[in-house]
């Protein structure tokens, strides 16, 4: 007997090959982030070379969503929402890329800063940030694959957590450079990791918006307020 | 007598339109890099409203390249050349919304600065910056038109000075702030808006590469050196 609902179509296993790249992408983008991040707070340059290293590979990977999707497009002509779900896949491994390439800039800038004396606890928030958006990629890839919307919802929710932590990072570190020069050249460096972070959080969000807009059909109204504060932040230190 | 060069296809029809599109975004996106600039040099934060204003009528003409780009797909289901052309379209259209995203935040950061002392000649020096990467972006742009690879090739070449402005004003900005902690803050939202220039070089560098591997079937040999060296750099001042 033939149970319909097991027979899949074959622009379904398809796509299925091209979402099994997207979860490999992802996992290795998420333990990519946990490694930079654990590289800078350890302060272990080993550690960050592999992440360096390790790049390459997701790069390859991205190379090979975009092909394969090309493929199932030029050969299915998939129409509607399965046009739509293939061109959501190749924007979910852009993402994907471009936090891996924020995680190998962490792992680049760990190189330097081992030399330097290390700036107060800043480390320590550094990765706990990075492990808040390693988590929200984790949950925006789920998102997809589960099409929960709610789960999306939830991972937008959590971006703020992580605009507030940089937020909070950057008046830190404007402190440590006004109480200290010495601490400039690392502070620029640590602010960039955590600005890095932050958008790695965008783009979770971004992958999430993608999950409803393919879902539900429709772009979650107004992206979001957005809570980076920064950019119209003012401190000035006394004369 | 019909002449058969002037007949065009549906396909190249829909494809001509969806590129009118991409030049008339390319043209606000260049017209509000340089108003960014300038905003931020003449310290004129009105300009800078404008600027964050016609944001939004980027971000449309994005959704509008988008949709139509699908559309195609789904109607005409193109194949070879012309599918790779289409999915090209949209990733134009993605680095110029980004583009546009940086310029919007560099005039957000005006309207922070004009509240601050100036630092030396940093906005001089930012605007001519600016002035590189907008020419880098329409080159960009004419390239794809015209499927000129010898002017995609132009277009990275000219990359590495953007690179290269932008270390010698990371460098600049690390004395400032050494010298006076009341730059500090000032020099902070500075060294953004030099490093959201120099990525906008990268997207132009990144529409020259997405030219020449439409007109020559291969993306140019590994990604040229990346030339921006400031995650290395480590200058300490003396205690």
């Amino acid at each position: 007997m033939v149970n319909d609902q097991h027979i899949a179509s074959v622009f379904d296993r398809d796509l299925e090959a091209i979402q099994a790249l997207i979860m490999k992408m992802g996992g290795l983008v998420e333990a990519n982030i946990a490694d930079a991040a654990r590289s800078l707070e350890e302060r272990d340059d080993e550690l960050a070379e592999k992440v360096r290293a390790l790049d390459k590979v997701i790069d390859g990977l991205e190379e090979q969503v975009n092909d394969e999707a090309a493929r199932v497009i030029a050969l299915r002509a998939p129409q509607a929402t399965d046009l739509r779900t293939v061109l959501t896949v190749m924007k979910i491994a852009s993402s994907l890329e471009r936090c891996g390439d924020y995680a190998k800039n962490l792992a680049k800038r760990t190189g330097v800063l081992v030399q330097m004396q290390p700036v107060g606890g800043a480390s320590k928030s550094i990765r706990r940030m990075a492990r808040e958006v390693e988590q929200m990629l984790k949950m925006s890839l789920d998102a997809y694959i589960q099409r929960d919307v709610d789960m999306a919802e939830a991972v937008r929710e959590r971006d703020r957590e992580v605009d507030q932590m940089y937020n909070a990072l950057f008046r830190e570190f404007l402190t440590y450079m006004m109480e200290d020069p010495r601490n400039i050249t690392a502070c620029m460096h640590l602010h960039f990791i955590a600005k890095n972070i932050e958008r790695m959080g965008d783009h979770a969000t971004s992958i999430a918006e993608q999950v409803i807009y393919l879902v539900t059909g429709e772009m979650p109204e107004e992206a979001r307020t957005k809570a980076d504060v920064t950019s119209t932040v003012a401190i000035e230190v006394e004369g």
